[in-house]
């Protein structure tokens, strides 16, 4: 469909960060960029493109969605690609075995509308060409989304399952407006604290031969973190969980006077 | 977006066909007709294909929608192309100058919806990679469609339109309103089990000397309760957290033996 009208300027009003991890082939970051163009979003974040970055493929299947292509930003890990983010949604045509919600397109689209509309961070995660996002991706994120695809058809393209969202964004930005009073409860933390929480506890786990199968580890370890996500938890409540781990983990080397200042990482 | 249940068998249900008006690439065929099949549209018709019919790369690009591009037909004009049917809509993105109404996407689906859950047949129509629909082909149809994109970026690939429609399609048809799974999360426990593990913790913690001050306790308490209250664990997440605890509690004491020592609590 023809149409633009290259008159109007772009204005890049606050929207979803798309985040595409592993994509295989530039054409689907470009047709994905040119999709969200089509519907007023902008930050497209990359993780480990396998072509790297630029990529001329993906320029010129943007026709002309430059404005996204230039500020296109590339990420070793996902956790950095979502380090800002308050709201992590993502995307998965297959049933995970994680303890998360699994929301539809308008749920998603109202979440994010009230979220963004409130000031915060929120994106949305796309998986690979070929096998979508890992479980350990996915339980990175507060839920999963998926499209009311034929079952028996279920396979989108990137571009397109970015196409759909974005439109959805759309479509509910409008309505998008924060409540006039919300509750009183503090910001979720960046995701960069929760991630470092993560590390923390899985470092002092292996210390204390928690894991007692070593194959059975990834699975413990995205059980462990897609519980801790679900409580949504604040800085402060971050540092105090930081400090709980260290209490326990230090307590034997609290008799001796050298000990690292656990003091630090607790609540006062 | 992997995900499709090739032990479903597909059924072809009244569905509104999509009519291609010569389309110039065969890709964009094949992904049109991906599209309708992620969501159960199946009756394809294209009117002087550019490159002929059956088409290489659109069967390509299709993926297996072999049910779709198996029963495609193609015809010389548009006029026999929707002989058979009795409400048409054309998509378009740009303003014309006839006297027709313009549709959103919703409000085309609760349409198509009504007039084929009523046993009519029904289309919607696309125009040309380059320049879209001309005015004597949006004549025939009852009714211009068009989506709310980002006008200063309006340019809608093909089969990226089609997706949207044969979403709307899905989202206002009975097969759209089930997601094809929905999410797998078990009970949450019963509250004794959570108050186990808050004593658990808590005497651990007094254990490890978390409370300098004891002045703080019971709001430090309360803190850990409420933020461990929001995870809405399971009964196998609080016996992992429990033993998550006892774990990093007891490391110290795994290497001696004599762990009722005093000196066993001492760092080794």
């Amino acid at each position: 469909m023809a149409g633009t009208d290259s008159s109007i300027e772009i204005t890049l009003k606050p929207s979803p960060a798309i985040i595409l991890c592993e994509p295989q082939l530039g054409e689907n970051i470009g047709t994905a960029a040119r999709a969200m163009a089509n519907f007023g979003l902008w930050d497209l974040r990359i993780v480990r493109p396998r072509d790297g970055w630029p990529n001329e493929r993906a320029v010129n299947a943007a026709s002309r969605a430059d404005h996204v292509i230039e500020r296109v930003r590339v990420f070793e890990t996902l956790e950095e690609a979502i380090a800002d983010l308050t709201l992590v949604y993502a995307t998965t045509a297959r049933s995970r075995d994680l303890q998360k919600d699994v929301l539809g397109p308008e749920e998603t689209a109202t979440n994010l509308a009230a979220h963004i509309g409130a000031g915060h961070n929120a994106g949305l995660l796309f998986g690979r060409e070929r096998w979508g996002l890992l479980n350990e991706e996915v339980a990175l994120a507060d839920a999963i989304v998926t499209l009311p695809v034929e079952p028996a058809f279920a396979s989108l393209n990137i571009a397109q399952a970015v196409l759909l969202m974005s439109y959805e964004w759309r479509r509910h930005s409008e309505a998008g407006k924060a409540l006039p009073f919300g509750n009183t409860m503090a910001d979720v933390a960046p995701r960069e604290e929760l991630v470092g929480l993560f590390g923390h506890l899985e470092t002092t786990l292996d210390g204390s031969g928690f894991f007692t199968a070593p194959d059975k580890r990834p699975t413990v370890i995205n059980n462990l973190r897609t519980m801790l996500e679900r409580g949504k938890f604040t800085s402060q409540e971050i540092r105090t969980l930081r400090g709980v781990i260290s209490s326990i983990d230090r307590r034997h080397q609290r008799p001796n006077p050298n000990r690292q200042k656990p003091q630090s990482d607790k609540e006062e």
